[in-house]
This record gives C-alpha cells, sequence and structure tokens, in this order.
C-alpha cells in the first residue's frame, strides 16, 4: 500500500507500563504459587451497578422489543431526557446550563480526545503525572505539547505562574488522575482568570467530582466565574455511576462559544449518538434516586480511600489524595525508584500498586480504593509491617 | 477566545436536506390538516429487535447488577465473544478472519470518519451519489475529494476506468445508500484489482450487505482475492439487525496491513469499547438463530422494496435498488428535477420522499422500504394513480 499515513503515530511512544506489570507479577507468581497476592493497582470500578439503574436499562430493553416501543437512531447529540437529566445534576452545584451547552457521549476518554479534530494546531499546555490520553491524543494530532510539572512542592496543583500570554489549549483534571489532588475555588480561579485574560481554552475533566467531599473543592470548572467564556467540561459516569461497562458520559460546551457549533456539526457527522438502554441508564443514575444510589457504592471506596491515606499519615510519608478521591499518590519511601519499590511492595508485602513514573511521576506510586475493605486493610497492614522501621 | 480552530469547517456545506423536507411538509399539513401523507423516506429501521436479542440484553444487564458477573471496562477493540461472532458470521460468506483483523465499534458511521485519524492526506475517490459522511468527514480533515460520477449510463456503479495510477484513498458503498445498485463480483474485483495495482486503499462501506439476494452479489469486499491487501471494511448491525437504537458495528482491517496497528493505536487512546450489554447483544444477532430471527424483519422491508420495484417497472422509470436493497432511487419522470418531484409527489400524492439532489443526485429521488406494507401499498396506489398517463 503506498497511501500516506499519519506520521505522528510514530511518536507516540508503547506504554508498556500495565503489560510489564501483568510479567512481573506473573513471573513472581510462578515462582511464588501460593502468594496471597493483593492487587491495589485496580483503575476500574468493582462494584455492580445500583437496582434503580439496572430496573431503567431492563425497562429500556423491553421498549426495544415493542413495535410501539422501540427507537432507532438516537440524537447525535443526546436525547433530551438525558441532557435534563445533566441540566438537574449540575443544579446541585448551583451550575446553570441550557440544553444546548450539553452533549452525551459514550464516555470522556472519546471526547476529551476527539475534541481536537474541533481545533487547530495550538499549543497545548498538560499538567504532569497525567492521564495519558491527553499527551497521546495531541501527539497523534501533530500538536506542541508543554508540559506543566506537578511536584512535592506545588502538592501537585500547578497554577498559572510563570507562564506567557499566548492562547494555548489548557488541560485540567480536577480531582486529578493519578494523583487525586484537586483544586481549591481559590486555585482554580487562578487557571480561569489565565484562560480568559489569554484567550486560552481549558478542558477540565471532571471525571472524578463525585469523590469530592470538601466544600472548597468545585465539582465543575463552570461553579467559577468566567469559565463560560474560556472552558469546557469533559464529564464521565465511569467513576461517579460506575459506568466503566455502559459506556455513558457529557460534554458541557457553552453555546455561546464558537467551538459549541463545530463540535454539534463534527458529532452530527462522525457519531451517531449513544445506545438508548445507555442513556435510560444514565438517566436514572444522574437523578437524586441514582446519586444516592451510586454514593453509596462512592462511599465504600472512599472508606478504602481513607484507611489508606491513614496508614501513610501514620507512616509519615507525603502523599496527595486519599480524600475527594479513589486514588493515594505517594512519594516513594527513601528516595526509591517507582519501579523500585513496585518490586519492593510486590515481594515483601504482595501487595500491587503502579509506579508512578507510567503516568510521568518517577518516585511516585499510585495505589487505588477499588479492592473490597477487606483486602485493602490486608494490605495496609503488611505495607506497615514493612515499611515501620 | 483566540485559540486556532479547524479551519476546514468552514467549507462543510451545511446539508439542510432533511429540515427543508420537514418545513414544507410542515407547511402542507397546515394547509391540509387532514391529508393522509405516507413517509417514504425513512432512513431509519422500525420494526423492533427480535426477541432472542433482547433476551440476551435482558441477560447480560442483570449481569451488570450483581457483583460476580459486573463488567468494568470493556477490551477496546471488542470483547473476544463478540469478535469471535463477527467471525464466525463472515464464515457464511467463506471469509476466514483472525480475531487481530477485527474490531467492534459503536457504529459504522463513527468508524467510517474517524478512520482518517490514521492516514495522512490523501487524494481521496468518492462514488456520488453518496452517503453524506464520507465527503464530510474528509473535508473536515482537509482532504483533496474527487467524485466519481454514478449515473444512468453506469448504473450507478462506476468503475475504475479512466482513473491515473497514483495510491489514493477510495470510498465504494454496496449496495449503495442511497441508490441501492451493488456491484457485482466481476466489477468489485475491478476495483480490487486497481487497488492492488496502484498502490490505493479501499474503504469497504457493506452496511447494507444483509439485504443482499443475488448469488453474484459478494457482502465482503473480502470474498474477493487480493482485497486483504488493499482493503478495509465498515460493517453494520443497523440495518442489519435493527441496531439503530443499540450501537453496535465492526470494522475490519487485516492484520497484515500496517493500518491495523496504527488503528490499534488509535482505538486504545480515543476510545473505550462498547458498552456490554450491546455487545451480547451483538453477539446474539450474529449468530445462526440471531441471524435467522433478524432475516425476517428484513424480508418484511424487502417486500416492501419489490412492491415499489414492480410500481417503477410498470410506470416504466428507471431505477437502482428495490433488490438487494432497502432503497429505491428513481429518474424523476417527465425530466422533473428531485424538488419539483418532490413537491409533485407531496401535493398530489400525499406522499414524502427524498429528493436525490441531497445526496448528489439531481433529477433523482429515494424511496425507502421502512414503512409499513400496507402504507407501502397505499403510497405505490397514489403514484401510480398521479404517474399513469
Amino acid at each position: 500500500m503506498k497511501i500516506k499515513l499519519n506520521e505522528n503515530f510514530k511518536n507516540v511512544s508503547e506504554s508498556y507500563l500495565f503489560s510489564t506489570i501483568n510479567k512481573k507479577v506473573a513471573e513472581y507468581k510462578e515462582q511464588n504459587p501460593n502468594a496471597p497476592i493483593i492487587k491495589m493497582g485496580i483503575g476500574d470500578v468493582t462494584l455492580p451497578l445500583p437496582k434503580i439503574v439496572i430496573d431503567a436499562m431492563l425497562k429500556a430493553t423491553r421498549e426495544m422489543g415493542e413495535i410501539d416501543t422501540f427507537r432507532g437512531y438516537p440524537p447525535e447529540w443526546g436525547y433530551t431526557f438525558t441532557k435534563e437529566a445533566v441540566q438537574k445534576y449540575y443544579k446541585n452545584y448551583n451550575v446553570s446550563l441550557t440544553l444546548d451547552d450539553i452533549f452525551i457521549s459514550d464516555g470522556a476518554k472519546t471526547d476529551v480526545s476527539n475534541i481536537l479534530d474541533i481545533l487547530g494546531h495550538n499549543e497545548v499546555y498538560i499538567t504532569s503525572p497525567v492521564y495519558p490520553v491527553y499527551i497521546d491524543s495531541n501527539t497523534m494530532n501533530g500538536n506542541s505539547i508543554h508540559i506543566i510539572e506537578g511536584n512535592k512542592g506545588n502538592r501537585f496543583l500547578p497554577l498559572p505562574v510563570g507562564l506567557d500570554n499566548s492562547a494555548k489549549v489548557i488541560y485540567l483534571c480536577s480531582p486529578n488522575n493519578p494523583t487525586g489532588a484537586s483544586y481549591t475555588y481559590d486555585e482554580l480561579k487562578m487557571w480561569v482568570d489565565y484562560a480568559k485574560s489569554t484567550g486560552s481554552l481549558i478542558i477540565f475533566d471532571s471525571a472524578y467530582e463525585a469523590f469530592i467531599e470538601d466544600k472548597n473543592i468545585p465539582h465543575s470548572i463552570f461553579e467559577l466565574e468566567g469559565a463560560r467564556e474560556c472552558a469546557l467540561e469533559i464529564g464521565s459516569l465511569s467513576k461517579s455511576c460506575g459506568f466503566t461497562g455502559v459506556r455513558c458520559g457529557y460534554t458541557i460546551i457553552p453555546a455561546n462559544l464558537e467551538i459549541n457549533k463545530i463540535w454539534k456539526r463534527r458529532e452530527a457527522t462522525k457519531f451517531n449518538g449513544v445506545s438508548y438502554v445507555t442513556q435510560r441508564a444514565a438517566e436514572q443514575a444522574l437523578s437524586p434516586e441514582g446519586v444516592k444510589a451510586c454514593q453509596e457504592n462512592i462511599a465504600y471506596y472512599k472508606r478504602n480511600a481513607k484507611a489508606l491515606a491513614e496508614c501513610f499519615d501514620e507512616l509519615g510519608i507525603f502523599y496527595t489524595g486519599g480524600h475527594n478521591s479513589p486514588y493515594i499518590w505517594l512519594e516513594c519511601p527513601n528516595g526509591m525508584k517507582s519501579w523500585d519499590f513496585f518490586d519492593f511492595l510486590l515481594t515483601k508485602a504482595n501487595v500491587i500498586g503502579t509506579p508512578g513514573v507510567g503516568f510521568g511521576g518517577e518516585g511516585y506510586f499510585r495505589l487505588t480504593s477499588f479492592n473490597t475493605y477487606e483486602n485493602t486493610l490486608e494490605a495496609i497492614e503488611r505495607i506497615k509491617k514493612v515499611l515501620k522501621k
């Protein structure tokens, strides 16, 4: 074949993170077949969908089997009933959205990467450590990427300090994956003000907002004045409602922005909308009763996160997250590198986590709260045992 | 906002086709409130999903509500069980696929447009009249588009005659939307040979293959020798299984092609897989029992198409489709232009169709087989009445 390919793919770094982890664990298991391994690297929810959501899906499925209630192509931008559910959900945070601001997606990952279709080649600013999709999708698009470093000094919450005044595309994720760090209103306001004054666009990833409990942490960037002039928000039901296998998210692009119209055209051409059954599930999950049910699952994960945080408090190890987040991001003890600590925990405590270097954070390590409470407590006991002097 | 936007969107022509139709119909209805209008422009399936598919969806939904059977993130390229179902389905056509050739998508529209992400800026050849997504997505990508004209002379099946020898990207859709015209093995072989000899890529859209009944029409381009070196195929369950509201398709990219690896990377970064419930529905719809049930729906639509074809045979009006396709594409009688014939049918027969000019075929008109049998017969009676001399 002689056609031209997208040469930018050659610059996308292959991620061997999880395959390397799997390989190391398999090797260890072969040598230690009875090792009671606990996986604390799980990045996916583990609790089933609440009954109220299942019931909505069953009802919608039955409708698809009857001629009078069968539904064909969904609207590309989402059913009105789903958009209204998102609209009402945002009212919980005192954010007023019009239905025109809201797009229903098959997941945050899809929209946070496809959004580049409607943009030109801008300078892209990405805080690090980071969800690899921002970097990889921009690399595929041939964009010039600048890393804004998160570190112990800024508690992994870099601020717009020392940046030039050119218009740029800025990715922010709060509560952050992988660090769990969350911007306060005051901090996020600095970003909104900076974006407004420079004509920049903030792509705000709110996938973990349902884990927030502190009053001074915004759930949506649109809680901040001025955000409607400079931001779009990518929302997900994956972690908030356990929808990782159901596939539904939403994207908020203020209708006052020109990119709203362009995104509409993009979606009408390159997307055919989200499954009817899934949208009925989302409608129910975002309702007051649905949110209550989903929050019970989140409370379970947060209890795990809290136990992990208390463990590292006790050990005197620096970390972010563990609070307002399912993740805890810790400094590897004794100056260990990420992979060295991975090997240490695997062999000494039979606990598996994720080396921070895989997200761009050498010397750090991510543990998650998606295992059972019992396993989490057992993992904590073992971690304490091997790390206590 | 001062960031750069994708300027190519300025070149995407706004399609007012269906909004203009709706406006004209609304105006007519206002003046003639009791007119017994029959819609023969429907481009979406209307019959409900077969029970066997609904049962699979109900079972999968219940699994999502139990901790032992809950499923999180699906594999980005599809569950093995869905890929195996596609693999077996292709065996019906004597096509051998490896699981690595198969990608499960949320619909043909998504993949047929997103595929451009992995290609460079090639010369793009599109047969016309055409499904507007090919042209619009290439325009958004800034590609140079060449139209290969379908017309009465080539029965809307243009062949690679008189084209230069440069490597190009070629879109083929057979059975075609909107013309219903279908390439025979011999004709499609000419395209495969041309693509192979020039190093071109054929993007073959097989969305309507389940409507084929003639033995000399291929269901898949991979039935042809050499296609694995020069083609990819976009498949859909929308029309074959009534999945327009369920959202599932599949894309076949031979694993021997470099683009297979690049597409894998694209999907792993920019897509999070298809809903578990949807994939269980697809698995069942593609099984022998599922195909049998889905074919009952298709038989219903095909009876409508056949009745339409017989009507225009009787009237001596040239058409394509009506056979191997849910569409019938007819030459407007008496040299009428597409919109004039639209107005004529609306006002004289209270029948609504779609002006061919909306797909790039001035002087032609599309009728579809997705209304009820009774309405189709009634529409045919009226059409005969107003067109018989």
